[in-house]
């Protein structure tokens, strides 16, 4: 059944698998009249790109976007944005060795068992390449929100055993710029040199790494999330937990919750000196209730490592026989840093939703909206 | 806008505020001609209820579920089911201080904020009773999941400092039956009775504690959940974060899988004795590429303490004043053990609506499925 | 599959049998402070209510409802509205001679195709006495639309040969509180008095009569609407179809526009007086390319004759045998008068969600929504 | 709001305006394992394609259909299908004049009015040409209903005073192959041929004609549709609704229904001589309570004559000036023969829906699914 869209006020729909002719999506119910061009994208696929350094896939694509639809003049027009990106480098012999063995860790045996077959080239659909059309429509959404004053910054956390200094982390010290610039997406130069210096050991020894993906979400209005199964934090949970390598999504102090107490956790209310409410910790991750409290939202992701590895693996045919596996190919030794702007994709369409449910929810703010 | 339902092919839609009338939920789409009564159903609302024992709420509510539709002669007819529990201990003088006053960690802010005001009475619709309509629903569902073989386990592993036994957790080791007769939901009597203490010193000290839910899901057949954005462990990621106090939502290994490598990591494939596909382990947690493989789903949830505590907190006004707020009122210390069956419910929910989205997955079944 | 709900921005699901313990509806995702009470909607329901004259059925409910949640001191407050009407007179006997025999005209055999069996009582779910939850749905949302100024009037066109004078069809002649008087529905004494004779003849000979119910709204300002296939054209004739007995949906000119010139069907524009846009005829209804365009929005549905006829008639058994059938109990001669209001709230329903709907589709007004 | 989608099992998306740089589709949750070449779509674009007569327009596209994902070694794959048709005629100068002109009876004010602005060249979305997309979906959905033995048959029944002679409208009279050889698509040469003089005289006249398409679908099993809201019929009227210019849609006997009594209009059952069950008539169009009663399933569709007409009309501009506006360009005096592949493609979709979605009705026909 239908799966590959997400939103309800805006709905994105990707499409395209790793070998086939092109990946993309569709946004669909975005507000009219906001300027865009492919430059306003292209820079969010660039960083997702592959082949940008030593750690991350040799692949080569160009993921040049154009915009088939929906813009005139500059302009949206209310209409479907459909984004396309041709596929340039398949290389598909590379992945012949794969079309009746299950690879560990990958969709090949689900695809088959849900399907009965499957498209083998380079994971066909379940690869990573399909969260190009994520970004290409994630990029939309973080202009429209960046426009209502609303900043979503993801960065790496951790890989393997490394992680950035505590101090990278605090709203003040955390600097985004940095992120752009190190191999591994992290906002700490040191850590990125000693998490280069794993990854290499990882290389040579055939194996792979996975790490922690955190986002900071700055700005977002007091009241934005729908109560009970829509909450806000559950579609993050959903938007995040849907990108192919994550195991784990926390909000705010995630995990660490179970094992504090109800004094250590709960976040005081103050008002701030511009009459404002404020919160004197934020252990809840700006989410009450499914609903913004008006401090930063923050999501947490866990990434698995990527089970694409060199050395020989026990599995499977696809005609019930055990075997023996030896990957060759392109294949990155750690996802993470590419999946960083994914991440920010997945929160700014989660965000530009709900900012769009959310208008509706008082009458008399409905009743003005159509009298002015 | 609405946000109250959960589900593509079956959906569910829950009502109710803490002291209104009535909770209880609708379950539409649910196929036709399974035996169904209140018998099926109570049992699972008895250890949602509160009231049990000294370490949850002493409010004490009847929660006697009536059929008010979609049932014929015993068996489900395919259309709506209402399910309704008449709220019958509503002592709303109990919240008379904090109609104008935010409880931190509490849905009262962001409510207002959304709304323009809220039921204040126990927290209105925000409140876990909420979650009745959830486990009645979600207990239709079991039944169906129990016909098909599928078995779906929630128990407690931890609260506060106290974890269960690695022993117990396995699925040699676990044993369901014992977590229904622990005051905890754990399936370890030392972890509970140790856990109980460490309550009684939070109750003590007026405050409160979080937890850690986990759930085990077997007999699910390989190929269930759809792909991209609708993926089996992305549905539970969103059904298990829409409850209340959930933080964070992990699948298999989780979060520590970001520190693994890939050797270490991805799970062998093996042809089992009876001529299945096996995995030698099961750190992936029974999903592949957002679809289930075949082995044991698990997920677990991490759960915040409970927010209400009876020390004095800084808090604020709906009128703008910093202000202290002592709660008085029957409050859980913590929410965790009637917080098992919650956890079920959900992934019932999910696991249900996912089996019945993926009849339609091969044209050839499709067609046969007409032809016979 | 779930199929009980309309509406994507604010969703009405339904519940009930005809001889079930309830009927009803949740209202989810509507805007919160309206004031709201059972007032509002009982008048509604009266209007709708068998047994008010002879020639609707004998059948007598008090069909009394009850606001279970989603208002606290007098105002909607965001919430799932759950409305409530206990079935009071259930005659289950009447319906023991069509256990195993399918009425002609009705839905008992295509129930049984579907689900396997079915409640026979008084046509179970299919009975007409589901819409008394889309009514008092519609009620609720008919105030809101009130309070925006837009007004929503059906009324009995025609029964069987009879349809009322064109006079009353225009803008200026319809008299709005003359349908609420006649027996019938029309704003047409006259007619109103030619029809009960027909229907007294119709009862004579043990038939039935169709009609048609046309509904004028006026006051919805223009761009309501999504294009595509959410039209707002295509909302109508799906919510109005969904009514048990319609068979055409027409819309402004309807099925005579087919035989029309373009010059002739063609809506010229002029500027009014006030310096607003003017169309100075109204062949389409209100809508162009699926979006209001500020006109009066004419909807007009076609019912079939009441399929519960008291003349033998050919039938089968459900265990494969020829019969006939000769109906006894409780039926309408016709449906129509009853329906007015069922469609009166199913246009509200499609009007109420696509003026929600429409609140984010410029960018500009919706990064203002949320300075404000 | 997100409005361009149409489904709920498989759901089609479209995209593209009219001299954008493509129009096309994507269709979601569509089986896999069916094979499937742009070999099976091109001929029912090619039904719709402009420039095949001189009573459509003289615009001349290739419409050439690419398969750009969800095929895979000539099978679907279950994963989205993306449909491409680019824009190869673009003659945008011919619109200059209608940029800030609202043309009569076309979406020009509407859309402004919703966005604020429009693409104005050639109604940008709101062309026919969005069309092209349903049609290419709705090719893949008619491919898998003939396998399943579904055959859907849309004709042109009338345009302007011109109406096919009622022996061809018969099951046995109806022949299926005429219609794709006449220009009209009437499945009635005399009529045909009466009609391309009537049009002859609209072109010299200045004027355009409408006209209305039937549509016959066979071979549906009995149980197929929904109950309540998402009954067979109310889709089918939503998705033929939701074509450009249709104002009204009927199911059976349509609008004659009103006027009959109930011992005309019920269709009696008889057991047919292969043990099946049978209607001895079908006024009720093949639908009963929403679901397919086993007899062909019959809508039909009224089309507004083609707003375009080449003679001077009163209208205003976007800037509130009266005006009279003389369109140049090409545009077809009658849209109707192009529109019956439309109206297949629509049906087909709303047939494969209500097809898969019905799969789950049954429980246990949903356990011994998994179970086989």
């Amino acid at each position: 059944m239908a799966g590959s869209s997400y939103g309800t006020a805006i709905r994105v729909t990707t499409f395209g698998e790793s070998h086939g002719e092109a990946v993309g999506a569709i946004l669909d119910g975005f507000p009219a009249g906001m300027e865009l061009s492919e430059g306003d994208i292209q820079p969010y696929l660039d960083r997702r790109k592959p082949g940008r350094s030593h750690i991350t896939t040799a692949r080569s694509e160009a993921d040049r976007v154009r915009i088939l639809s929906g813009v005139f003049e500059g302009r949206t027009t209310g209409t479907p944005i459909m984004l396309l990106m041709e596929n340039t480098s398949q290389r598909s012999s590379d992945y012949s060795n794969v079309a009746h063995t299950y690879r560990p860790g990958h969709a090949d045996y689900t695809y088959d068992q849900k399907y009965g077959f499957r498209d083998y080239r380079g994971g066909g659909r379940s690869s990573g390449r399909e969260t190009a059309g994520r970004v290409a429509a994630g990029a939309v959404c973080l202009k429209l929100l960046s426009e209502m004053g609303i900043t979503v910054t993801a960065y790496t956390r951790s890989i393997g055993p490394v992680e950035i200094s505590p101090a990278c982390l605090t709203p003040e010290g955390l600097n985004p710029e940095l992120r752009l610039r190190t191999m591994t997406g992290m906002p700490d130069e040191e850590a990125d040199r000693k998490t280069v210096a794993f990854l290499e050991g990882c290389k040579e020894q055939k194996t792979s790494a996975g790490g922690v993906i955190e986002c900071r979400i700055s700005g977002v209005p007091a009241g934005i999330g729908e109560p009970v199964f829509d909450k806000l934090d559950a579609e993050l949970a959903k938007a995040v937990m849907s990108i192919g390598a994550v195991k784990a999504v926390e909000i705010g102090d995630g995990c660490a919750c179970a094992a504090k107490c109800g004094h250590e956790f709960n976040d005081a209310f103050r008002m701030g000196e511009d009459g404002s409410v404020r919160k004197t910790s934020n252990h809840a991750g700006g989410i009450l209730g499914g609903i913004s409290d008006g401090s930063d939202i923050l999501v947490r992701a866990s990434f698995k490592p990527t089970p694409s590895i060199f050395r020989p693996q026990e599995t499977v045919t696809d005609e019930g026989q055990d075997t023996e596996l030896t990957l060759a190919g392109r294949h990155d030794p750690v996802i993470v840093p590419r999946a960083v702007v994914v991440v920010e994709a997945m929160c700014a369409l989660v965000l530009a939703d709900a900012l769009i449910r959310g208008v509706g929810a008082r009458a008399d703010r409905l009743i003005d909206f159509y009298r002015s």
